[in-house]
């Protein structure tokens, strides 16, 4: 792709000529019967070609764009989600989780669920180990759960998945084990607690079209390090959210935008020789920190 | 997807949370050394995210969207393009085609290319037959080239496809044997003529995700009537075009949006007595238009 000379402007005839064409199609969705979608695809029309009409798109400009979506829809099985990384890198994710969260100021704040969350995760106890053997430094991970008053909420449903210390998650395993990932449930005070390793930072998958469009743009894949959570209990919005390291240099450049203040949370490295909190020996140096998780009500 | 209430429209600091995350994202693409990709990645983050905040798209939305391309991509094949269905059935390849041809007033208009384009089509003799064997009405098709100044351009190559009176291309074959296509060169004074049959109209492939979105959203997959043409001669730029069938009844609905008034043509229907133009013997009626194509300059 290289520079091109500007194009003078559209003259009157010619911009009234795309005009009439977005009119037409935005039309042809009018006998649409169920009015949400019909919003939703005469929308997507109308910023769909405001967008081709603004940047002037060529047709070879189209013609790679086709391409590139043939090649994330080729990459993309049960464990690699290309456009769902793309959604990420151009941070309608983000967009989305942040359109849909205005209702919840008092609660947790949410943030991108990202391409690997495993449903029918390993069940932990409280207080257990949901790394099962993902290579890290163990992190004692610990806090409450509570609705919005402040009311702790018992039996909470706990998801955690995190990429072990080589920037990998389990289902990136040429050996498809699971590890760093589980789900817990809060006791009767809203407690929860268990080890996993403490998160550190990794680029997303980029030896696809996505990773080849961020080398492209001059971006980084990496991500901020982060643990991931969802949240679920009943009369409550699901949270999905993650919690990320005070200090890490990648918050600023977060490659999904996921990033927020309220969820930078302080991982205090603990040397190897103070005591764990349940005596466990870690031999080494480990990491504590603590999440008190707010979930919103269901119906705001 | 059902009706939702209506949504309050989010507040100032609602709004300006959004703003940022858009300006944040555009911004991640400072770096890009390559301008114009620059241009197209900012404006694609700004168009989208206005859609996604317009339309307040919910979280499950989102996820169909993602399922839509996931299915979208594993469709398509060397045979298959739904990706480029999806386009055209949202006019943005329409628009795409009317942005690029603003230029060429003066020549004869552009049209949807369409997924049905093969390279390395048979060649075929001034006067010959491309149908070879497709099923159809026969129809002779015969008019000239010139440049924009009225120049009779001779050896432009005159690409032509074409589906046939079931509607279906070759590639759509189960046998996937050559019809209905083909290439041929205009004479020293521009002339050319070819036997094909009488274009008649059919759906696009609606047996996937794009055909499910068009049943859901009420419109018909039915294409106008129409023959393909891709046309190139040194020195000008290449046209790719449709000839439609003047009384046909889906002019108006087109599904792909691609019918132009300068490109409706009188297909005259012949009686099988009529004497064809090469003599040749048609055992039943027949049809004959003419086109004459203006090309224009490569650089305008």
């Amino acid at each position: 792709m290289t520079t091109q000379p500007p194009r003078p402007a559209p003259g009157p005839e010619q911009q009234e000529r795309e005009a009439e064409l977005v009119d037409r199609v935005a039309a042809s969705f009018d006998s649409c019967p169920d009015p949400r979608l019909r919003q939703l695809m005469s929308g997507l029309v109308r910023h769909l070609h405001a967008y081709i009409r603004e940047v002037r798109l060529t047709e070879e400009e189209w013609n790679r764009a086709i391409d590139f979506l043939t090649r994330c829809g080729h990459l993309t099985d049960d464990r690699r989600q290309e456009f769902i990384l793309l959604s990420d890198v151009l941070g309608a994710s983000m967009q989305t989780v942040t359109v849909n969260n205005e209702a919840y100021d008092d609660a947790t704040e949410a943030t991108v669920f990202g391409p690997f969350f495993v449903a029918d995760s390993p069940a932990v106890p409280l207080g257990g180990d949901i790394a099962a053997g993902a290579p890290g430094e163990p992190c004692w991970v610990e806090g409450t759960v509570t609705d919005s008053a402040g009311t702790p909420l018992a039996g909470a449903r706990i998801e955690v998945w995190e990429a072990d210390e080589t920037g990998h998650y389990d289902v990136q395993y040429d050996d498809h084990r699971t590890a760093a990932r589980g789900h817990l449930f809060s006791d009767s005070q809203g407690r929860f607690r268990f080890w996993a390793v403490t998160p550190t930072p990794y680029p997303i998958p980029h030896d696809g079209p996505v990773g080849k469009l961020l080398e492209s743009v001059g971006r980084s894949p990496m991500r901020a390090s982060h643990l991931h959570f969802k949240v679920a209990h009943e009369g409550c919005r699901t949270l999905v959210t993650h919690i990320f390291v005070r200090g890490d240099e990648l918050l600023d450049s977060d490659a999904v935008f996921g990033v927020k203040e309220s969820l930078v949370k302080d991982f205090e490295r603990q040397p190897a020789d103070v005591p764990t909190p349940d005596g466990r020996s870690t031999q080494g140096p480990w990491s504590r920190v603590r999440f008190d998780i707010v979930l919103a009500p269901a119906q705001p």
